[in-house]
């Protein structure tokens, strides 16, 4: 929050949360949290479902017209939460009525669609922002630091598992589904400059469902590093792990261990090269190996949603880029085209758009 | 064993170790602990280093003469720990003096090499045995059990991590140092129809070792299953968890950790195929999820390099191919070369030679 | 439920939260989740403290006058979320106005408070039940069944952990905090005909905060069987493991492990007794040592606080007693007086009140 | 080491094992490693058990006879590890025979027995040494290194774990036969101004062997700091667990955790303590809670047990007193008798014999 001197605590922001299916109730409950927001309607085309998520003890108001929402006044932004094929129209919507939007991963069915959510947004002066939860957490704000801070050196590799038994979506894939949350981590984190150029693919679909099921990405930064993505949804086991590898320190996410989620190990293979390389035997003398403490530094406790939140808030009073902007789901998206396409051809290389 | 009476105890096969460096003095311990060898030399081009690992106790003979040993006629077995780029000659001239043979793995530095010494062994009548350990282990001789009796449904998926901060090789890249472990259990669990077909890998040299230090390899199944190898050596975690998931059950064996290397699990998706199908949201209606209990079966606790050098003598006695022969060493070797062939041409997908 | 009939729906049960502090809102929060429950208030000395809790959006009122809802005829049933030293007084006013009752726990400050809230309730035919919320944990559900059906054959002991980095409490030490969780427990899955004997109990304050803030419980059992409870309020990791181990198996719960929280072991040490005992090297002979499967049931994943909420209305409309009654209140308070004299005598053993 | 020049390494000293049961084996395995050592004999009773131990292979003379051990000249030092029962006499015999010696732990069956080799070793200026091996594992020297450097401010309480489905001994009770690693690892930790004054100990012996499978010691410290310890023969799960809080940070030694053994937590609770005390209310407001980064310090490899062997060397060879001498095996023996005394009279707190 901007605003710090007691007694100018600014109007609340009138918000609309469009979709009461599995992520709108989230959404729902960290608006009313905030003072910065005032929730005013929740939208559903299941008016009941919508009801149901309010309950009856709410004074918001439940409806299945989002008419109704661009034509209140009061409502200076909105949250959707409706499937990815929705994304273009309801936002663009929301936006031609001059809301803020704020639109629930990934941005849009396709990149192009995407594209045009970004220019619109562009064009009005309104915030478009992405809601990518994970970049809020506590531990992946500090894996931010760490990394753009040259911490752990120069990047190596990146080795992310999101694997668990997990819903069978009816639209999308896997990919789709699973992996945006570390596609989207992985560009939050990644210093400016680095880039991802191609993308190759592998995939399963052993269940006959009509789309993978199991999913493995391999993308090519733009230093030559790796990364490498898992995605599952048939696995009894629940696994997310994120390994980020550097030149000075490796770091290890791992988000199913509350008490210890971010290790850094000052660990690993030095390479020390001689200024006149040619001599093989010579550059294996010249390996060493580090084998220093480990440190997991504390981290909050904070909400992700609660975060992303305010964020949101702070965004559109500053009239400023949410750290989470429509720009960063375009990248997410980039990737996700080009790892379909890798997919639909065996694994080929795909270069990603921009 | 299959010698049970007493007194009816066979004279031990006279055995020597070729190889002092990491691996031979394990194999040197082994064959002392069993009745059914006894060890004759131990043989390295650095006497010295064989004289360290004998120590300041032993009866047994170092030299760093082979010719000596092909020349015992005491010596009916040999076990070969040599760099992998010495096992054809090693082996080819213990095998043409009439000795069985025990390599360490690979089996060979290329598939053709590993195919002459299947020949040669062939023509000779003579055991060739690849030490594929881990198949010894107690975990794994239950997971091929598992696998292969159709208790865990149709072969879904196999997920196998072998990461570790590991020894930078002088000769091979990562894929030929650990990935050999993976494809031989891969290799060695399958039922006898399901062969690999094709390999697609991608790597990594973050460090500037000259060769690939992290690895991840897709394999294509002859059933449309998919199994994929993460290899890599930089990672300052050690993780070795590999998961098969099938139709029925899905199986997660955890090497690290000895009170539940293995644990069956018997959640998962199911997809009811109605007759006609055709109704794409009829078909989404018919997927539904177990969530069952998980069993870890009770495992032994035999030394696997012990299991393995029984297993060796059984086979010279029995005149019969050991459970890890060198036509299996020889499948190994197929999926590597396919796997570097790959590496090499970014990650494009190559058939597997057969 | 017991109303099955669509239309047999009954009419809501009026209810009163009383104490807005820590648990209060959980309460209020899974109260609003059920139609078996209607919240009219929520009552707190600080009624701005209520009025945050509600927060915005809410139709429920807010009130700092226990008086206003006792004298509400519409509220049949209270929740006590107060301070244990009010326990006493708000609840013998609540059963005298003719209110059910739910206390969180301890029930009362004494075991001589907690029996006259028994008999009063009895007195007057109302519920009176104690918020022993883990025994409503699918986890403990199962556990008591299992304990209770024989499964596990004979106790033969019980070991509890719960240790983490805790509030040091102003009024009550760690033993009165942390311990009737797992007396509680204890108290659910036993079986009818075992009772505690007796309680030693040793303990620190390290930190010199006037109160214990480590100790260790042990309970000797009518089986001759012992139970072990160690509270920590320093620990800085977080352990929350129960043993319980039988004469056929023994069952470990874990409650940070969700994807297994309770393991069924048949590992164990048997003895068979011969008929005529006297020779003890004979008897030595006959220990054997079991090396079975683990079996980790499937456990439902329903928030314990709500079925919880569901037994008190059940209980209500049933007029029977909670599964957790008054009475295992009553017996959770004279563990843990016994426990509170032996801390003050040096461990010296206590016979529990009855 | 003391020798440090090349060409100065000094003659081997003659040891010879008494004992080929369970530990003995191990002796011979880490006195053959080490240059410092020369093993002549190994003696057991049963002379086909020392047989075998030594194997096929070795150059090691076999003996029932350990009168012969005695009389050789070239023998400067023994190692016992022969049951509880006869150490004072083998060791009595051992010392007076002008041997080092080494026992295993417990130093003696009793207290008495105890310091009379203690007394006879200090009267004839041998090295009279316990081989509690945890205390020369990389892990146990760190902690001693870090309790006694005040790195965790003042000690707090030590609370260790150490159960699994365990040998039922013949001759002793789990106490006996797990705890003296736990004291002596504790003894080996603590400052040395800080000693045991009292024992409570609690068992049970549920399974009838005759013995206590399950137990719970209880110290006071000198400091008013409590120790307590948990030792089990028939958990199905194996746990070996210290935790030692201290007032400035916690550090958990988790034996079993090859990556992080050993974690330095910086969270606690602090009490500032005002310089009036009295006013209740006031000192609560006191109370802070740390939360600060935990730290896992890097760890060596190095074998206890090689290390152990090493440091009887230096002792034999510096004539001073081992880390671990008679007198630490005597302070064990001491807390253990008090336990024993405790276990008698149902809890009841006993001194410490010094």
């Amino acid at each position: 929050m901007t605003y710090s001197l007691a007694g100018d605590q600014p109007d609340p922001i009138g918000v609309a949360v469009i979709g009461a299916g599995y992520w709108g109730p989230n959404l729902v409950r960290n608006f009313q949290a905030t003072p910065s927001f005032r929730v005013r309607w929740l939208c559903d085309l299941d008016l009941d479902r919508a009801r149901r998520v309010l309950g009856g003890y709410s004074t918001i108001t439940a409806t299945d017209d989002y008419s109704a929402i661009l034509d209140d006044d009061e409502v200076q932004a909105v949250a959707i939460a409706t499937p990815a094929g929705t994304h273009l129209d309801v936002a663009m919507a929301a936006l031609r009525a001059g809301k803020h939007v704020l639109v629930e991963k990934p941005l849009a069915a396709t990149f192009d669609d995407g594209r045009r959510l970004v220019e619109e947004a562009d064009r009005r002066g309104l915030v478009l922002m992405c809601d990518h939860t994970y970049c809020y957490t506590p531990a992946v704000a500090r894996i931010r630091e760490i990394v753009r801070s040259g911490e752990l050196g120069e990047l190596h590799y990146v080795d992310s598992v999101r694997i668990n038994l997990g819903l069978v979506q009816r639209d999308i894939d896997v990919m789709w589904d699973l992996a945006p949350h570390d596609l989207s981590i992985l560009d939050f984190v990644l210093p400016d400059d680095v880039t991802a150029v191609a993308v190759a693919a592998h995939g399963a679909d052993p269940i006959g469902a009509g789309r993978s099921c199991v999913a493995y990405l391999t993308i090519e930064l733009s230093t030559g590093a790796i990364a490498h993505i898992h995605v599952n949804w048939l696995s009894p086991t629940k696994v997310r792990t994120t390994m980020v590898g550097g030149s000075k320190r490796t770091l290890v996410w791992d988000d199913l261990n509350p008490t210890q989620r971010v290790s850094i190990f000052d660990r690993g293979v030095d390479l020390t090269m001689p200024e006149e390389l040619g001599d093989d035997e010579r550059r294996e003398a010249l390996i060493s190996y580090r084998s220093g403490d480990m440190v997991a530094p504390a981290l909050g406790e904070r909400e992700a949603l609660r975060a992303m939140v305010d964020e949101y808030a702070s965004a559109i009073r500053g009239r400023r880029a949410p750290l989470t902007d429509g720009r960063s789901g375009l990248r997410v998206l980039g990737m996700l085209e080009a790892a379909s396409r890798s997919l639909a051809n065996r694994g080929e290389i795909v270069e990603v758009a921009r």
